[in-house]
């Protein structure tokens, strides 16, 4: 049997308002039988390194084919271009901005096409909502079949924009890393820009974030006494911060953006 | 094939506690095909005006034949009846408290029936949360094919409660209106009860609410620049003020309900 | 036709991040067919207790055959086992940390298995989202038919966790109850540990919280004038207190945990 199309939508709007609604109401019009999985809807406003994050370490979760449609969009209105993706496995429908920046760098062949053909938009496009006129529509007509190349001319992926997504240095001493709180999640959890791979030559790594003790990396949360900071492989595949039952953004006084360092300490 | 019936859901129940976790679980147990989606739950606590202004803006956005359950029900357990509608494409479930006011101003010939088929409740009905007890089992019901007529007597339209949705009243000197800011959205900026028709006549409109400047309307945000106020038609129809990049809200210091001219500057 | 299976979602991730989205990829990778519910995901941090409430409350709600994904999991990563049960008409995955108290009591010959067999968990297990690597795939292969006996060994119920769900001693005249605020509500609401078989016999029954003057319980919020704190049997089951149109929980300054008096009057 014809497995119904998966639609997953990442968005800057929230929830206290109808826009996430509508762009379902939208997606349902145009495609009924598609799935449709609200990625989140929490990225900061205008936040497109946060969007290019998230995205980057949640598709691997979805099933193949899954429409990734991504509205993080500070530039909506303006000539910034609407793209549409087939890389790898799945497809995504996004503002031309960087965000996508993680797909191109792990699908240097993705094929990429810009989405200009008003047959696939809403008759009547607004200057603000392009998530409701132009990639909700954009994604349920891809659910429906519709190939790529219908939307609009071929983009060479090289021309597309990217963003840098963190920034880690060297430290002087050649025995770690410095580099960033790249976000903080629901449990006050700080996750870092280190990933697990630059760890993973058996050393005795230490964090060091705000004004904490540096933090021996251990496996679980069961490691260190209630109450008590620790640092450990995050589900994400970065190196996290957190405090046993507690929240270690509150508690360290440590912000998404603010420095912290990992350091080998036996070598 | 036969499409799957949508129902889209609007309340002021928030998404902290199961309640519209258990109004979908009702919906599943009735009819199992139905496709749910969320139009918003973030209505302002038993604000009607509110969710009448954001179900007028959405419904073109849904499927001919989708079932919007709207319950916004400040009188819940008294007399108030519960209604059930057939307007234009489309039919509705909600309190006869207003709400529905903008679907009798654009249907005058819906049908209504009141809900008092008890077949079509759930079995121990409380005096509280009609949403799972009542609404959503209506809407499931009509979702599998039960006919509108089956719930309840009729009701003249004319007898079902309206309310009065803003106020706009011409300004002294005959170039403009005042009116009030109906909503604010997730990223700050203000809604106006002025509709994009009340300046197409090309004149040179401008703006002005709390202590800002006049704003010319324009068509996009990257008309102004970075952090700079501006006026444009949103993507809901009617005048918005925003602040580019920013959050108009916080940063004029304008809420619900505040007073905004807009006015003809040329003429 | 076969009915698509029903997967309900209860955790403590909130919504601010890509937590829950990933685990319904993952659902969707296993089943596509089945429908995801958000029963909710806003129990307080690592609230077992708040969840096994939300979860009592809920059940009955929802279809036959839904299996329930219940995430609050402060032993994540530790020894704390995970558990698949069949309990009456329903299923759960949850970790074995009292989380179901209310499942064992309800369905003393629940059948319970350990989840511990790797092929229907994500093959890289993270020790810290066990949502994504172990309950999420463990319901999408019970929907997908798997068996509960092919998850892991038999584990005796009488030897899973259990909790205090809340605490009631008599008053010392014996006219009532001692209890305690042990959730309150997107409105304020405050729900009390009393059930309301508690005070079926007809009596004259009052409540008393914080500052206020003793509740007389009535049916609907229409009994008291706008602003007046009520009490009366909420759509929980359980005795409730509100303000009509008002905000229990901020004007009487109660929280959850603070103690309550259910007492009888007239004896």
């Amino acid at each position: 049997m014809l497995q119904p199309p998966v639609i997953a939508l990442m968005t800057d709007f929230g929830l206290e308002d109808a826009f996430v609604g509508v762009m379902k109401g939208v997606i349902a019009t145009i495609c009924r039988s598609a799935r449709v999985i609200d990625l989140t809807h929490a990225i900061s406003a205008q936040n497109v390194r946060q969007a290019a994050f998230h995205l980057d370490r949640s598709i691997d979760y979805f099933p193949d084919e899954t429409i990734f449609v991504c509205v993080v969009d500070p530039g909506v209105g303006t000539a910034r271009r609407a793209i549409g993706v087939q890389a790898g496995p799945h497809r995504f429908v996004a503002p031309d901005n960087g965000l996508l920046t993680p797909i191109f760098e792990r699908w240097p062949d993705a094929r990429c096409h810009e989405l200009t053909n008003a047959t696939y938009q809403l008759p009547d496009k607004s200057a603000t909502f392009h998530g409701r006129d132009l990639f909700s529509p954009a994604a349920a007509h891809l659910a429906t079949g519709i190939p790529l190349e219908a939307f609009g001319p071929a983009i060479n992926v090289a021309e597309c924009s990217k963003i840098e997504l963190w920034k880690n240095r060297h430290l002087e001493d050649g025995k770690g890393w410095q580099g960033e709180i790249i976000a903080t999640d629901h449990f006050g959890n700080l996750i870092t820009s280190f990933e697990a791979g630059m760890i993973a030559d058996g050393g005795d790594w230490h964090v060091k974030v705000g004004n904490a003790e540096p933090l021996r990396i251990v496996r679980t949360y069961g490691e260190v006494e209630q109450s008590k900071p620790l640092a450990y492989i995050g589900s994400s595949g970065m190196i996290e911060i957190a405090i046993r039952n507690g929240n270690a953004r509150a508690e360290l006084g440590v912000e998404e953006g603010d420095a912290v360092v990992v350091r080998q300490m036996n070598s």
